[in-house]
């Protein structure tokens, strides 16, 4: 096995992946857009930079896969998922997860939550 | 401070998140989809299937926020950026770091390639 270098040091401490995938409407599924994720999204956004978090970046992303239990989020390094519906949601995964470093449980998603049907 | 309760296991092993951002034509800053960042994308989404990877999600994202850098991405949970221009850089960064848990150092992006410019 090859010898590593250290990695480099973190470019964001909390990096915020919120689905606003789009799926065709009727699609057994579902999707995060048709949940709001885009307002939720945009408001989360709004809501770091209000809080002056620094290090953060909420972002953007295509399909996360789990459809079925969006609106869904990622945060990264830790890799903790969230269903957020609300914007009193959103706020408390700023304040007690970005900001303080807990974690919001009611609102996690656990690995036996998925992973998602085999895609035909 | 609240203790906390061990986190749940990862859901993806690698989670790759490519940016395929698009910005107006003309703007200083560049942009990812400019640069085939979505050729790129489907690319790398087809040969992780090839390769039979289990546990990765290649993952398109919105703007990564380093566009003079890209075409990037970054690797979850390890967090490390790269540029990848080219099929044969993404076929590198597959089989080096997600499958081989290594680190295709030519390619990686530092802390210091950035932060981004202020913005206006």
């Amino acid at each position: 096995m090859t010898s590593l270098p250290a990695d480099p040091a973190p470019f964001y401490a909390a990096h915020v992946f919120v689905c606003t995938n789009e799926r065709p409407p009727g699609h057994p599924r579902g999707c995060c857009k048709d949940k709001d994720a885009e307002k939720l999204r945009n408001y989360m956004k709004v809501r770091a930079k209000e809080l002056g978090l620094g290090g953060v970046r909420i972002n953007t992303a295509g399909c996360l896969d789990r459809c079925e239990l969006g609106p869904t989020m990622v945060i990264y390094p830790e890799g903790i998922w969230y269903r957020a519906e609300t914007f009193a949601d959103i706020d408390e995964i700023l304040e007690t997860h970005v900001k303080g470093g807990g974690r919001v449980a009611r609102l996690m998603l656990q690995p036996e939550d998925g992973p998602p049907p085999a895609k035909a």
